[in-house]
């Protein structure tokens, strides 16, 4: 795997530090600097006024527009795209000396430094500007979105001319109309504005899907600082005059409030209520509302903390990942789920994908299983909406969408709205993995069964049975590896089929017994047979899975070791991404593959192969893969690292940690890869601390890289916390709070308490 | 292959013939009483006010517009759309009676007939108007559009009242900004306008493409009628008050002169003025003026007749067919094709397909081999077009559209455009066809080798090799049936791509050997290699071609014998047609085929194929055939007739003669069916006459349906014209022109000259 990565902020531990200001990288430190809550997500943009390149943009999560196609000539191809619309904010400024405008674009700064503090959750920009006239003034400003008061975001501007006294002109906007660049338009229309004090505010909606939201803000004056009132241009900006005085620093903070219920039918006036009684609710002080936020980051980090001593270039990699994942997603606000791209930019459309289930799930379910049950129940609740997209198909059950915000199908791109089926048979994955790990049974027992049934029933009326080759398995479907488009019994659609058809029946089995009165009023409710049992068994039993014996491969899809063969290091750099220089069609006929897919499932059902079978298919298939997803390179690192192949998994583990902070994919400007990030925390956990959680025991298989000095790092197990830590000395597992717990570590159990054990090293080398 | 007909025409052998007003048939009468010219094309719409269900269209072949959609992200995927645009015009008339308008959605008539006849191409609807206070009128309405004079069109109004005296309000309208129903919007600006006497025009431009379009009308005052002018709401309508009087018919005669170049660059003056100086040089009289078409038709029916005594109900449809086929396209307009539709309508946007080699071109090689050459002349002058279009493709060479006006690819459902490669092997056997077939080595000897190089140029850089099998063939492709979406090996594009291949080489060996001179130079041109050369057999050489020996079938594509079985008489019938009722998906992942596959390939080098292989795969592929392409039939009608499948035969050959007269598919009100037209010609002379082209000699295999008290028919081969008539008593062959000519009957040669060969009877049974 051949990336080149483009590394311009400084090496810290916990912090991105950007010394002085790097104009080409504006967009990319837009994405790196954004800060978000899980409720609002804001771009790293700079506040006052810029006209440079600039990518900006405010979200609420789930808060969303669509656009709809008129495809009416065909059945079932998805035609409606929601997208997380860019939504009015209250961060931005003007700023001008005696009508000379701040603009970094236009004037030259010294002394520029921008950072952004993990532990604290705070944005610091500070730079000098120094006038024609010789007057230099040093401008501060501090940001951070609030952790615990979710609809919240504070913003501090601070003035302290060095060598002069007089004022400074500094007005407090509103963007009203927001462009939405992809689209190239606003879909904001203000309904209702007003103003009190210091305060203003304005109730907005979207054009097509009539959300609403409230915009106020708010200013205070700290301390010694003085200004007055002047008129704005519009009537929800508030503008100062603020008298400055040498070697004096005047200080402001204004609180920008957004609240949206996200409900079309809720009228202007119950908006504008709500919204004014927070607003009217605010106290000033901007070092008291941020010390929220540091102190809910340090309880964070004392348990999900990953430390790695002797690497500061990827400790800082995956502190910045777990910072941007939890950020993004922390289950406190509910019905939310992970955008590709968290907040953080309009690519992707703040769709979320299978990897919610598949690679972000693992985190949260090993640092915060409310959380994780938040991301089930998510699913639960667009039920629904995964029924009707069923029906469109042509099937019955639930078929869960490839894209979504709202719980319908969000992909435009029918080849994979349609032929795509991971998402179901993740959220059943999900609700096995949650129920093992988490050893609690209500989620199962009160929503999970009745998704395992719609799933089910998806499965088995998607499913085909081939009377030549007297098996079942899926038609005309797209794996995981989107670069085999429409194939036949692709291996890991016909594999997580069966598997999950077996893991409905033997839960449903199981609260027959525990539940049954509860479990019989559910079968009826949904008309659930024997006949329908039989028949998911039937299908499960006569699964087709194409597998060699002799070479102990299995076939990505029947017919794919036939395919013509792409020798993928022989494909010049600058042909990447291939989709933007490759014909489309001919990126689908060869045996290159995008991303795992064999292997994906021999990830997730870990135990279920030999490690000679692990060996050979990724000997396989690796050097058919060009990681063209964001998320390859982990799989890969944690499949070689239980290989022994530790060179090669560090090489896939650097990328994984840093693809955003080094650019790799060369599209951070875009927003960020959220669910890579999640992906490099599996890499630390399960590839380096060989965690496998698919059996009925969680196993333990720590390695520590040759290139470190230490490796610590923690998960919650059920009500335990238990950090690992690993050095060329020795290994030590602890819990550091709740009951001792039994791990299976290398192959042996062990108690593990809060004493700890100590176990020898093991340093991969 | 079950299909139900709606019969409410007449039969009669050489006109439709409407008895009464069908009200709820209106859109499908517009089709059916459609005139054209090549040139330009007008549904038969009341011309006078008809406020009912209604698409009004008048196209010009090859005047486009066009869509453009962004899919930048993607290479290769065609993204402009050119669909031929409905036309300003001047037909359109109002009418009305002392402010009482005629409108026969809303007033009753007596006594209507409408009827179009084959032989003189003329349109005559008449009726009787009664009002209110008992005064009567008849009105008779004709119309013929100009096949000689190809710019112009005739109308007639006459208007008798029969029980009273007074005037009629007439005016003869312009429409100059005509709605495109599909896409709801004009896309008509005028730019210039003008007239003088009892003549107007103007000068209209296409919105995006900037097409030119002189739109001018003149009005005639037949012997006896005397009219004064009135004022018009526009300055190009012409109105008029005519006096009318008991008993006695007033005429009017109006022509419509639609002249465009076509040429965007074309400015309005030049426009105006060629427009202009042709309207100047119009001459009235009705009567003389429709003499010019009839005269044209009764020259072309001589050689071009089928006749068909004892069912007039197919007489009636093979008659219709040739008599539409001919309006569409009979090589007077030079750079103009055959679109899906002719010109009859909006749906598949006027576009050319790869029928008009397959289908269409039979018909004028045996009738009209001028026009035939004229269609492959289209296709070398659009090669640039198609050198482009490989080359996004990622190819070299040429790759022809899969639809297309202008050359580029139209089909802007990327898995057709991108995966079809039908039309560039349907081009190359139409080079080998035309050239076999006239004797006429000029055409590829000035256009046909340039186009051979280069369509094995794409089909040798398309084709990759497959180590595992040893052999070449095409990858993610689509077949001509078009239910199989993305296959691999691909039995129809493998064998032609290796039959396309071996042509061009042998052609090319030819020409070196009969024009070496300028074959070199053709060569050093394309800078043609020897190495290109050996890489083109060696390709051809090791083609896979999916067969097994033991059951003689042909696999339409590597997997399809493993594919679910759907049993195509267990589908319901209101679920066709199936893009409406079945997930798009669903359609592809079966053996359930749309149209001939296997079975085209068989019939296009039927010469290289046993019977028993015929009539295994016939027996394996229909029955899987739901025959959803209106050209299925006649080909299955074909195949059945060769195999002795009387029955069958005559059954899909019913429902090819009659495809829209009888509305089998339930959407002529769209337009024609204009492609099948000309395949239920290839069912008369394949299939009843038994013609074989695909070899060194022609071969004929006579079969009378014992329906049938005879049939005669007719093709020209090089400088004869042979007739062929069949009758239970003999069947005689004999040429009505030009010298005698060797043919082969039923496996032995004959010397056909004038008197004819007088042979036994052969009677389907």
């Amino acid at each position: 795997m051949q990336k080149k990565g483009d590394r311009y902020l400084e090496v810290d531990p916990w912090r991105i530090v950007e010394k002085g200001f790097h104009k080409e990288q504006s967009k990319v430190s837009e994405s790196l600097f954004c800060l978000s809550n899980e409720n609002i997500g804001f771009r790293g943009s700079f506040e006052e006024t810029y006209s440079g390149e600039s990518l900006q943009g405010a979200y609420f999560n789930s808060l969303y527009e669509e656009k709809v196609e008129d495809r009416s000539g065909y059945r079932g191809i998805s035609n409606r795209l929601c997208f997380m619309v860019n939504c009015p904010h209250a961060l931005k400024l003007r700023l001008s000396i005696d009508g000379q405008e701040l603009d970094l674009a236009k004037v030259a700064v010294e002394d520029f430094q921008r950072e952004l503090d993990f532990q604290t959750g705070l944005l610091t920009r500070t730079f000098v500007w120094k006038l024609g006239d010789g007057r230099a003034t040093r401008f501060t400003f501090r940001r951070t979105v609030d952790m615990v008061m979710r609809e919240q975001v504070h913003q501090q501007v601070q003035v302290t001319p060095l060598n002069w006294s007089g004022a400074v002109a500094l007005e407090f906007l509103v963007v009203d109309e927001p462009l939405h660049v992809n689209q190239k338009r606003t879909y904001w229309q203000t309904a209702a504005s007003g103003g009190e004090g210091h305060a203003r505010w304005l109730v907005s909606r979207t054009t097509q899907t009539n959300m609403p939201l409230f915009t106020g803000h708010a200013v205070f004056f700290e301390a010694g600082t003085a200004a007055q009132s002047t008129p704005s241009a519009k009537a929800w900006d508030l503008s100062y005059t603020v008298t400055v005085e040498e070697g004096k620093t005047a200080s402001l903070h204004r609180t920008w409030l957004g609240d949206s219920s996200r409900n079309p039918q809720e009228d202007n006036a119950a908006v504008e209520a709500r919204g004014v009684k927070l607003l009217r609710g605010l106290q000033g002080g901007f070092a008291a509302a941020a010390k929220r936020t540091s102190d809910y980051w340090a309880e964070v980090w004392k348990s999900v903390d990953i430390v790695i001593e002797g690497d500061p270039v990827n400790q800082q990699g995956i502190r910045f990942s777990m910072f941007q994942l939890l950020q993004t997603y922390s289950g406190a606000v509910p019905g939310t789920n992970i955008g590709a791209k968290g907040l953080t930019g309009e690519a992707y459309n703040g769709n979320a994908f299978w990897d919610t289930e598949t690679y972000c799930l693992p985190f949260y379910l090993f640092t915060n299983p409310q959380a994780a049950r938040g991301l089930i129940e998510y699913r639960h609740a667009t039920l629904p909406q995964a029924i009707e997209r069923a029906k469109a198909l042509d099937c019955i059950g639930a078929c869960f969408p490839i894209a979504t915000i709202d719980g319908t199908e969000s992909c435009t791109l029918w080849q994979h709205a349609s032929l795509q089926f991971q998402p179901t048979t993740a959220v059943v994955f999900a609700i096995q993995h949650y129920t093992r790990v988490t050893g609690d049974q209500t989620l199962l027992e009160e929503k999970g069964l009745e998704v395992l049934i719609q799933a089910s029933r998806f499965l088995a009326s998607r499913v085909q049975y081939s009377e030549n080759l007297k098996a079942y398995g899926y038609y005309g479907v797209m794996g995981p590896d989107e670069f085999q488009m429409m194939v036949n019994h692709n291996a890991y659609t016909n594999y997580m089929g069966k598997r999950s058809l077996e893991y409905a029946l033997e839960a449903l089995a199981a609260l027959r017994k525990t539940r049954p009165a509860q479990t019989e009023a559910l079968g009826k409710r949904l008309n659930l047979t024997e006949a329908e049992l039989s028949r998911w068994q039937d299908v499960a039993d006569k699964m087709f899975i194409p597998y060699s014996k002799e070479t102990e491969l299995f076939e990505q899809h029947v017919g794919y070791f036939d395919l013509p063969h792409v020798d993928i290091n022989a494909i010049p750099e600058t042909d990447f991404p291939l989709y933007h220089s490759w014909s489309y069609d001919r990126i689908y006929r060869n045996d290159m593959i995008k991303q795992p897919d064999v292997l994906m499932f021999m990830l997730l059902y870990n135990g279920s192969f030999s490690l000679e079978q692990k060996r050979k298919n990724y000997e396989f298939y690796e050097p058919r893969t060009i990681h063209e997803s964001s998320l390859s390179p982990s799989v890969h690192s944690i499949f070689a690292l239980e290989l022994g192949r530790y060179q090669e998994a560090y090489n896939f583990f650097k990328f994984a940690t840093r693809i955003d902070l080094d650019n790799y994919n060369r599209n951070t400007n875009e927003g960020l890869h959220t669910t890579a990030l999640a992906a490099a925390w599996m890499n630390i956990v399960y590839g380096y601390g060989g965690l496998r959680s698919d059996g009925e025991q969680l196993l333990l298989n720590p390695v520590l890289p040759k290139e470190w000095q230490s490796l610590e790092f923690g998960v919650r197990v059920r009500s335990s916390v238990v950090r690992v830590k690993l050095t060329p000395q020795g290994t030590n597992i602890k819990t550091v709070s709740g009951p001792a717990l039994k791990l299976n570590v290398w192959g042996k159990d062990y108690e593990i308490g809060s004493s700890g054990v100590e176990l020898p090293a093991k340093v991969a080398s």
